[in-house]
């Protein structure tokens, strides 16, 4: 089973575990609805890398953490996608959960995924109940207040904002929360990865902001120029298109220097340069000058 | 330091972990406006009051529960009370979250809520790592889907309702896991407080019944007459006052007889009895005939 189909995998297994025996039918087939189609599913690709690169020796903690982590972005977005936030019409290329379903649902979907990813982590205490307890606190930590994303997306709401607090906790969060519950899973110490998913964190910040600022809607599957709409701080309007293709090189470089030594480094190396190149945007000659 | 004093602190203590270091002001401060005042805190002094039965051999165990507890108790205060649900302008008598603050923010401190309530409970691990996962797992199910207050609001968007498991998720849950959570942590077994748990519920959401019939808003410090308003099931509807009132009387005396046999058994008894007090509306002859 390669990467993606073993992340694939666990997420649907996480998913069936919210649609198990009797329950309300719409708010069950939205969960799947939310969690699908996966998309690149970079968060937990790159904690099964780490966790690989670190010896996975227990794969059904590495499985629970991934799904978990993963749960909590698809319940981000839900939220997030929201009329009151973004009112997003569609993502990934389809309806919104709360066109799709009903903003009720919206709210309860985002809920429920949230409950899930602790569910799920707390289900493999039996293999390993620190490891368990780390993981629910690691991803409690990059996920609420005062540091997670829920803090990220509170910063929207503030007069005078923080601008390093609000990257590391809107975009940072769970890229962290990536490394270092992978490093968590193989039992290793969370704090050598922190440096690795922040970096990881601020390259995607950068990547998002070049897609925001130069893709239509389309080629997103979200509606485009939301940070200019929304007056949110954008690295393309600070440094150009230019200087922003080079402070995301400069950040991978950092992000593949930061990585400590362990078994599999080389490869985990190896992912970062590719999750880099695909962060990367196309950028035309004319946007160039944009 | 008595019961409601200690689950106050536990609370407020609670609270406070989300709101340290650098954090979006208003989110922190709605995180402590949507868990005060605190009320009777019903829940939470079932846990602890189970857990004080039981030995309550780890009483800062049993505070991360109790305030985990309530934690998700007023996240789905905020959450329920949002226009896309009740669209309630107050809850205990001051303005709900939403109209204080504002929608997004609502979303948020709901979500901020959850969140906290997993980390509270891991962050006491390092005393038990086995009843920390139990109390995360137990939590999880009676918060999310298929089984859980989520699953309970969920059934208010199908067209057809499963009223056992309505009532079971939507009021129970929490009483169900108030009771199991106050038996981990205090060591016990979960199995053998499902029942005193799942009738505390139903005879809560008799008593809830009564006083949506019989009250006014001021009275109840939340809109009033809302389950005739949506067509929600109703035990006065179903049973008339007289027999609602019978109904949540035989429903105590069950739960009662359903006390597992502990060090305790007695005060726990009468603690349950007192909580049935404060639960059976005051009804007038008027009323009565209504």
């Amino acid at each position: 089973m390669g990467l993606s189909e073993r992340i694939d995998k666990a997420v649907t297994d996480a998913v069936a575990i919210g649609q198990g025996g009797v329950a309300p039918r719409q708010l069950s087939t939205a969960l799947s609805y939310a969690t699908t189609p996966g998309g690149a599913r970079i968060r937990p690709t790159i904690l099964t890398s780490v966790a690989m690169a670190c010896g996975d020796d227990q794969p059904e903690i590495t499985d629970a953490a991934a799904a978990a982590l993963e749960l909590i972005h698809c319940a981000s977005l839900v939220h997030d996608d929201l009329p009151c936030f973004d009112d997003a019409e569609f993502r990934r290329g389809k309806p919104s959960v709360h066109r799709a379903y009903s903003e009720p649902l919206a709210v309860l979907t985002g809920d429920s995924l949230i409950v899930l990813a602790f569910e799920v982590l707390a289900r493999v205490a039996h293999l390993d109940p620190m490891r368990s307890a780390q993981l629910v606190l690691t991803l409690a930590r990059q996920t609420g207040m005062p540091g997670g994303i829920c803090a990220g997306q509170g910063w929207e709401s503030e007069p005078a904002v923080d601008l390093g607090a609000y990257h590391r906790s809107k975009t940072g969060a769970l890229f962290v929360a990536a490394t270092q519950m992978g490093a968590i899973a193989a039992g290793q110490d969370a704090e050598d990865w922190e440096e690795l998913g922040a970096r990881i964190g601020e390259a995607f910040q950068v990547a998002d902001d070049l897609r925001d600022a130069l893709y239509d809607s389309e080629t997103l599957g979200k509606p485009a120029g939301q940070d200019d709409l929304h007056g949110r701080p954008n690295a393309v309007a600070q440094l150009g298109v230019e200087g922003a293709i080079k402070r995301l090189t400069d950040i991978l470089s950092g992000a593949i220097a930061s990585i400590p030594s362990c078994p599999g480094e080389a490869a985990l190396a190896h992912m970062v340069r590719m999750q880099a190149e695909r962060l990367t945007p196309v950028v035309s000659p004319a946007a160039k000058q944009a």
